[in-house]
């Protein structure tokens, strides 16, 4: 833990937050050389690049109803109540986000609405490595289905044995995702893109991954797909007063830590024992980490700092756009309409991140690397795109129909004046 | 009008709906050697490209206050009224977009809810050219002043003579947009994108432009900065029943037609009798359009089709994902449900085109080229984030922290199964 710092000036703020830069390397060749296999070569190319990346042989691309069933019989019960149970908040959460679309009639006889419509076909991209996330499987396919879209398929990196994780598929079955395909990478993320034998191109892609997926999906864009967000490594800012618990401030920068040796964690505390005890108890609770290789390393690119007050620490934390923030204050309440950027907030002692990464009911797929500050996180408006739609009477288009024709003029559009025009003379006419 | 088919056949469609296919040349190099050369020389890079692209010399980037209240003095009473009741029924459409944050107790003691913020700092792009396009201002400052953007800036390019279009000075200033400068073209994306001496960075950019805005904007993305909609040329489909009528639907396609010659326009009618009065309502009204040559070359790329009924003629708009589609049906409200993939919807025989893209209230700013499959139109929304806030309390975690703990050790994350676990401890002791 390199950079502890007390009361730095407000010009040292970008140099002390900065996040680790990524490497940005030829990987968009090999990438775009992997699309255009898949393009030109469908399924068997598919099967080439796990061969070769994966190092299994995949005969069948689609997840059998056996296997299916296998894994249900392998997941146990205590975990099934847990999926259960975060299944259900994030369902309440996310079906709450339903919009009612209210008619406005902005000018006698000009009425205008909008209406959701669920994106047609989605592709969730799940990796495999070395932790199986089906938590993210809920966070997208649960929203997905409240849409409700017509086609969600689930892409997955085989295991080493031609597998895919259990849990992995317990919960894609449990969302009701029929087709889930063995197939993970650069290579699942083309398949979507273009549509295989096996696999129909998506509308959008989503989902979480290595450097590879991530530029992969970049990539997707340029062939008119759509994508939930770009992506960054994962981050967590805390925010201490005297009333947080060192304890658990020490707790939530590793886990999100844990998550890989690019992760960020930025601990700001106003009270200089809470900051030391912090400290003090990360060192204590590294230790016994199965993860606290990536943990330390982690750490050595994150920030401590001592802050004057609250207000200067929601500053710094506005800068830096969390995607992640936890207020460990007093009265958090408070300091919320304070907060200009952030993925999401957690409010007090007993509001850990790993609540909102698994079961309080938000999503988890958010902003990182500073997209807080232009991008919101997955919810259920990420599944749908909202049509307007407007209906004029023939006293409406009376009422602005000269509005029209003049601003059109201006424009030098005759034709969009005179599809008002002929409009205006035919009711003159009529009249 | 080559393009004109009775009862195809579904397996023709695609082909029959082919949009024009946009070259993709070298732009992005060019592209990128004018982004290198703003990030590095600032102002005078922009100054550079004016002079080379342009053909004049820019002093004062920014546009002068005697220059705004010059060009209030030269527009006509008659269009600052237009413009009023324009920007009055837009506001009134957009506002009605914001959206109440309500709190969602997923499970009892946890709470969960959404609040949105202002992207702080948005740039606007209005392209110069043949039309200005200051509705354009309303349609993109209006959102951007609601949600409460705390920097709007505005950049559009210089007239021949140095100045910028009166009708686009007066409707930004009248949107409240003081920032407003004289700089056009891939070199005005890229000042919004690293900021200048006299241009702030944005944190996300929204407007048309020709292609090298376009690709200048799909660049902005590589470098953090987010854009309102991927783009492509405008497009209209109209539905005509027998009820349609045909010199309406000929002045909405002829409307669509003029705004470029990469524009398309298709017109399916179940009725034959509205089919060939509208081709020759569309050749009658064609010779007297001041644009008509840019609306012939559009119309050559264009299909008029002969459908059997309203549903399949419903399901091929659904297929083609129009950025336009009005309906000139009997009773075209029972058909809005029908509709999965549409920018914005225009119902009935009073309801051109033109209403909305000046002053029904939507937005004219739409998905094209088929993102209508997987975007949304720019609305409130796109000038926000949404974040997600939540608040546990000790019953809270206890009602929930088993199942946070077991979805995370089954992950293998057990610093976020630690973050509950000791929260979980310290109540039991406090108990």
């Amino acid at each position: 833990m390199k950079n502890i710092i007390k009361y730095p000036a407000q010009n040292t703020w970008e140099t002390l937050l900065q996040r680790p830069v990524l490497e940005k390397t030829n990987l968009r060749n090999t990438v775009q050389e992997i699309f255009i296999e898949v393009r030109n070569e469908g399924d068997s190319a598919l099967k080439k690049f796990s061969e070769k990346f994966d190092r299994v042989n995949i005969d069948n691309l689609l997840v059998a109803k056996e296997e299916i069933e296998l894994a249900i019989n392998q997941v146990s019960p205590e975990l099934k109540e847990a999926v259960s149970q975060a299944k259900e908040n994030i369902y309440q959460f996310h079906f709450a986000q339903k919009e009612k679309s209210d008619e406005i009639e902005t000018t006698e006889g000009v009425v205008c609405w909008r209406e959701s419509r669920a994106i047609e076909k989605v592709g969730l991209y799940i990796p495999g490595g070395t932790a199986p996330l089906f938590s993210t499987v809920l966070m997208l396919a649960i929203p997905a289905q409240i849409a409700g879209c017509k086609e969600i398929i689930l892409c997955t990196p085989p295991q080493n044995d031609g597998s895919v994780n259990p849990a992995i598929l317990y919960t894609a079955n449990l969302c009701g995702i029929s087709k889930i395909f063995k197939v993970g990478g650069a290579q699942a993320i083309a398949a979507l893109t273009f549509g295989t034998e096996s696999i129909s191109k998506a509308d959008k892609i989503f989902g979480p991954g290595n450097q590879y997926v991530t530029q992969a999906k970049q990539l997707a864009m340029e062939y008119n797909v759509a994508i939930d967000l770009p992506a960054g490594p994962s981050e967590v800012l805390v925010i201490a007063d005297q009333t947080a618990n060192p304890e658990f401030c020490a707790a939530d920068l590793l886990s999100q830590a844990e998550h890989g040796t690019d992760s960020q964690v930025i601990f700001i505390a106003t009270d200089e024992t809470v900051f030391n005890e912090t400290l003090k108890e990360i060192k204590k609770q590294l230790s016994d980490l199965p993860r606290n290789e990536i943990a330390k390393s982690a750490l050595e690119k994150s920030s401590f700092i001592l802050m004057e007050n609250l207000d200067k620490s929601i500053e710094m934390s506005n800068f830096y756009a969390p995607e992640h923030l936890i207020l460990a204050v007093d009265n958090p309440r408070n300091s919320v309409s304070k907060i200009t950027s952030a993925g999401s907030v957690f409010l007090g002692n007993y509001t850990p991140e790993s609540a909102g990464d698994y079961a309080s009911g938000t999503n988890h797929t958010l902003p990182t690397n500073g997209f807080a500050r232009n991008y919101s996180g997955v919810s259920l408006d990420s599944f749908v795109k909202k049509i307007t739609i407007q209906e004029i009477s023939k006293t409406g288009i009376q009422n602005i129909g000269k509005t029209i024709e003049i601003m059109a003029a201006a424009e030098g559009l005759m034709a969009h004046k005179n599809a008002v025009s002929l409009r205006l003379k035919s009711l003159e006419n009529g009249i």
